[in-house]
This record gives structure tokens, sequence and C-alpha cells, in this order.
């Protein structure tokens, strides 16, 4: 009995499968509304109750159309018009990138706003999730959301980072603020955290009801790579990541400079998701004089390898001596989805193994029923930054 | 002969209409190179020095894929490996939306940046201009674009308005500065002017090279309706345009609030595009104690009409007494591209025409060779700032 429970429970985990990708019309309720990251009077792309996103595009000479979400392409139909519709099966709560596929050719969806992720613009859908007041649009006092430009000489190019201050910030024109380094992930850019990240109606929300302190964050960009002495430097010498140093030596300052922060390391926390986790936790270890906060969200910088880390050699010795560690970081913090896919869960395992063996203090925070998406992060955030700047060494 | 001439003329003119959608491809210069408001990486679409386009896309399965620009389709043709390519036929100077068709779906594409305008967003084109050097990127110092979300009660929504603040606001924390009001046009939003609009890559530059006084820049959305008494409220009722009230005692009391700007009407321009500058002329001249510099760039408040303003009737009057506004007035400036269609040309001209019958002191600027589009506008903003703000009554 229990053996035939786990192949139901299979099917039912397969059935996001390839092999099923078309949905079985009966089973649909149809109480679909348009996603609330639509473009302004565009209907569809649509949502259901049970979490499924039913697109729609005229395409009347096309042979084959295709709604293609969390990597399943389903199939879509023509009506007499010449107009297609189709229905994915149920998704996770939150955002996901999505796109269609017409004749052969994958295209973002003129319903939708665009986000940049996956290594594109392109579309986006916001399944409505049991949580979702804590990054929802409220009437509070807003803060600000800056795009700031500025010329790094290290990558000898015009680069941006999107500056979050909060409301009181334009007000209270002679306090200083800490600040908050905040990273995207993999394929993604400076402009995810304040888009589908909601990282300012989160601090907004967090702020006006008094649960975080009123921050600064700053959004760069972490792909930075060292230009090229001469053009005929080969492509290898060109992809150098220079982010640590860009953010150390460029970012930091011009930001102190251009912003009323706390300039010091008790002040200033950093923390990124996936990717930027990797890279937040080498620049928060090479630089414990600048920062004293931590937040990895889904990302450990073990990735992707879920050995046993060696201790004397993981990041040059970095996380040997736990005691003085717990002296100087006031927050080590990591976060994870109940649904994330390998490597993940036991790579992130891992490190806590070697965190507890270390005795290092950390806090650890499971997302629940999310994947290596952005609901797992804008939670993460939420809990994050409720701690930051609150203790004193 | 002459009418020989003519007639040559003409076909040229005409090879720009949907029969001549076939472009000769001996006729075409191979120096192509990406657009300049591509995707990050991306190789395509891609412009030449004829000033053609020539767009690409993978859609092995598609009967029929066109790239649609400037009104016109030009058929596009599929290679072994099922990649799309075509051009068009040269296209004006400066920003252009386009999109493509891909067995009748108009689609985003998936190579270019996107922007909103025409009532979507999509995709976009930059076809060099021989004096792009006024709103290109340059190592100068950079202002700041902030997003500010606010809630208004008058519509009650919450609505959007970005704002430039220069380089010098956040270093100079004592020093108060002027504001200028800008308004995108039809079917545009808020977006557009710090986009595509390169508003502050133009102030930057003018900033930097002291020919514009430094100086905030407000652009919010023109489209503002009345939030409707109750739900039975008739469709008719909740399209009442709120825009001046919104502006007038919502965005500018929240912006001298929110901001250090000098909240009076010697330092408060108003000016707008299209659309805009058609509703700004309107807010100006209800509100001369709101307001002493104005600028309509393609549009003027007698749109879309080509007749003789009566001017005891026109905008009830506000335009009787010229002698009185040429007191209250600092600048009033209009703009037009050369190229623009009916009935700008005529209807500016009519306008013109009943400010110089007025004696109405004005200032009129042609943008060469550019029609209903960006380029134009950018040309008007960047003549039309450098002159405010430095007079006085």
């Amino acid at each position: 009995m229990k053996q035939y429970l786990i192949v139901i429970l299979w099917m039912l985990i397969l059935s996001g499968g390839e092999g099923f990708a078309q949905t079985n019309p009966t089973s649909i309720i149809e109480d679909f509304k348009p996603s609330s990251v639509n473009q302004p009077q565009k209907l569809f792309p649509k949502v259901n109750s049970q979490r499924r996103v039913r697109a729609s595009i005229a395409a009347p000479d096309a042979k084959k159309v295709q709604l293609d979400i969390g990597g399943i392409k389903y199939d879509m139909k023509k009506d007499e018009n010449g107009v297609w519709m189709g229905e994915s099966n149920p998704q996770d709560e939150g955002f996901h990138y999505y796109q269609l596929n017409i004749d052969g050719a994958s295209v973002p969806d003129p319903g939708s706003l665009y986000f940049y992720g996956a290594g594109r613009w392109g579309s986006g859908i916001e399944i409505p999730s049991g949580d979702q007041d804590f990054f929802a649009l409220k009437n509070v006092p807003h803060g600000l959301v800056s795009e700031n430009i500025y010329f790094s000489k290290l990558t000898n190019s015009f680069r941006r980072c999107f500056v979050y201050t909060p409301n009181e910030y334009n007000e209270n024109t002679k306090t200083r603020y800490p600040v908050l380094y905040l990273q995207h992930g993999s394929l993604e850019d400076e402009t995810g955290w304040s888009s589908q990240g909601k990282a300012n109606l989160i601090l907004d929300n967090l702020i006006a009801s008094k649960q975080a302190v009123p921050m600064i964050i700053v959004m760069d960009n972490g792909y930075a790579y060292k230009a090229p002495n001469n053009e005929a430097a080969d492509n290898n010498k060109q992809q150098e990541s220079v982010f640590e140093d860009v953010l150390i030596t460029e970012v930091i300052p011009m930001i102190d400079a251009k912003f009323r922060t706390i300039p010091k390391r008790e002040s200033r926390a950093i923390a990124g998701l996936s990717m930027g986790a990797n890279q937040t936790m080498r620049i928060m270890m090479n630089h414990l004089d600048t920062f004293s906060y931590y937040g990895g969200f889904s990302g450990t910088a073990n990735y992707p390898s879920s050995e046993v880390i060696d201790v004397s050699s993981f990041l040059d010795g970095k996380f040997k001596d736990g005691t003085a560690l717990n002296k100087q970081i006031k927050l080590f913090w990591l976060g994870l989805g109940t649904k994330e896919p390998v490597p993940f869960p036991k790579s992130i395992g891992a490190f806590r193994k070697m965190l507890e063996q270390q005795r290092i203090k950390y806090e650890y925070y499971e997302s629940p029923e999310t994947a290596h998406e952005w609901l797992t992060w804008r939670r993460c955030l939420h809990q994050f930054v409720a701690k930051l700047f609150k203790s004193t060494i």
C-alpha cells in the first residue's frame, strides 16, 4: 500500500514533466484573473486559484504556439479568430520567468511586463501567495529607488547601481543611515531586487511597521570584468572578475560620499541570492573590517560542492577561528527554499555542518514550498533585514 | 525634365510605402553594427550606415516573419538553420519603436531592450544621429533618476513619477533647486523621458559644460482619471481626466516637501511633448502663479485644429492680453520636427500666428530631418533647458 502511494506521488510529481504537457481541460477551474505584472490594460496572461497560468496571443497564421514556463512547453489551441490560448500545470506561488514559443521562435509575451533574468529581458508572471501582504504596494510612506550611473576605472566602463533610500531620508536631512549591499543571482542584474524582488516595498512595509531600522540599500551588478590592458589581450584575461574590487574600492566610497551613510562596519551589511550569496560571502570574509552582517539566500561559497568542507583550506582558512568570527560578525544568516533543486540543499547543508563544527553562530530560515526563485528571496530579505543594525557589539 | 525629376523624387518617397516593402539586396551596404539599445550580448538588431535596420530571429517552423518598423512590414528570409533575417528601408536618425511579426503574431524582438510607447512595452532601436553627442553617456558627473511612488487621493490609486536630481544635489545639501515638470506624449508614460528620452544624460552633459543651470526634473504620468464615486458610475465619468489637479494639488506639494526645491513660480518650468505639450500649455495658462517657463515640443493646445484661433474663446481667453503675458511669462518656447506629419505643422503654425497677432514673445525651434519621434524631443529638451532659470523679471 505504501509503495502504491509512492507511485501515485511520483506520478503527481512527474505530471510536471515534458510527457504531460497537455492539461486536462475538465480539471481547470474557471476563475482566472489577469496577472498583477501585466502591461497596462492587458487581460492576458491570467492566473487561477489552482495557480495555473493561462496565456493567449493572436497568431492567425501560426502552426504551433506554446506557453513555456517552469521548463515545460504547454501546447496552446487556436480559435476561429486565430487567437491561441493555453494553460500550464499549477505553478509554485511567487514570481516566474516565462515565454511564448511561436512556430519555433521563443519570444516575450506581449501581455506581460518585462524583467531581466535567465540572461534576457523577458516575460514574468506573479502567482499570488498566501503571504504576499509583506511585499504588497500599500499606502505607507515610500522610499525612493534611484538609478545611479557611474564610471568604473577597474572595468573601464559605465556601470549602474540602484539605491533605495527610506522615505524619511529626504526629510531628516541630517540623519545618517546604515547600508545594506544586496546582490542579484546568476544571469540577473542590478534591476532585479527592486523590480521582481520587491526590495523597496518589503522595506517600506517593514519600516512603516517599525519592524526594520530605516536603511539604505545598494543594488549593483555582480558581473564586473577587468578592462583588458591592450587590445590583443586574450579572452580569458578579459573575463577576470573584479566585482569584489569594484564594490570595495569604487562603489562603497562613492555611496559613502553621495549618500548620508554611517560609514563603518557596524552599520554595513552585505547579502545576495544564489551567485550573489556566494560572491558576497567571499567579500564579507575578505573584508570583516568593512561589513558586520551577512545574508546568504540560496547560496554559499562552497557552491556547487556538497562535499565535507576542509576548513583549513576553504576560503583560505577564513572560517578557522570560530571564536574570533563570533565576536566580529553580528549576524551570519542563511536562507533556502524547501523545494530548491540539486545542488543547493546539500551544498548549503555541507556549509552549515562546517559552521556547526566550528561553533560559528548563524541563523537559518527555510521558505516553505518555494524553489530557487524570487519568492524564496523576497522572504529571505524580509526575514533578514528585520534583524539588521539593531544590536551593538 | 523638371517633371521627370519630380516623378523620381515621388518614387523615392513612395519606396517607403507598403508596396515596396521588399528591399533590394544589392543596394545594402554591409557595415551593420548592433543597435546601442540591444539587450546585453545580443548582436541583433543591427543598423548600417544607410540607417537600415537588419533584424534576425530563429523561427524554424514559421511560414512568414516580418520586421515591422515605421508603419511598414518588411519580409524577412529564412536560412537553412531556420534563422530569419531582413532589412528595412533607411530610417530617420534617432529612436524608433518597432516589432516583429511571426506568422501573424506581433511580438517584441528578443534582441532589443524594451520601452513604453505606442501603448505597449516593446522593442526600440536607435539610429545613430550626427548630433548624438549631446545625449551620449559620458564621463561627467551623473545625476540620479529616482522612482517615486505615491498614493493619489484624486485618482484613488498608486501613481509614480521619476525625479532627476543633478549630481551636485547630494553634495550641496543646503542648496535648493528650480524644477522642470516634464511630460510624455500620447500612449507613453512616466518612464519615457529618462529612458528613450535621455533627459538625464542631456542634463548631465549640459550641466557639466555649464550650459544649463542645475535643476530638478519631475516626470509624471499624464493619464490620471478621477476615481468613480461609486461602483455604478458609468465609464464616461471614470474617464474624466484630473491630471491638472493631480499635478497642482498632489505632485507639486509632494515634490516641494520631499526635495530641496525653490518653491515659487520664478523657479518652476513646465513642458511636454505632443499630448504633453497640449496638457502642459493648459496647465501653464491656468496656473501662471505656479510656473513662469513653458516648453511645447511638437504640440499646442489647439491640437488637432489648424483653423485660425479665436483668441477671445481659445482657452477661455487666456491669450487675450499679450502685454500682461509678456510680463508674466519668462519663456514661451515651441519646437517641431521638419518631417512631422499632419496635423502638427499646420496646427502649430496656426498657434504661432495667434501668438504673433497678440504680440506674445516666444521662441521657435525646428529639429532638422526628424518626424514626430524622440530625436525631435531630445533636441527640443536640449535647446529648452539651456534657457531655463537664467533670467529674472
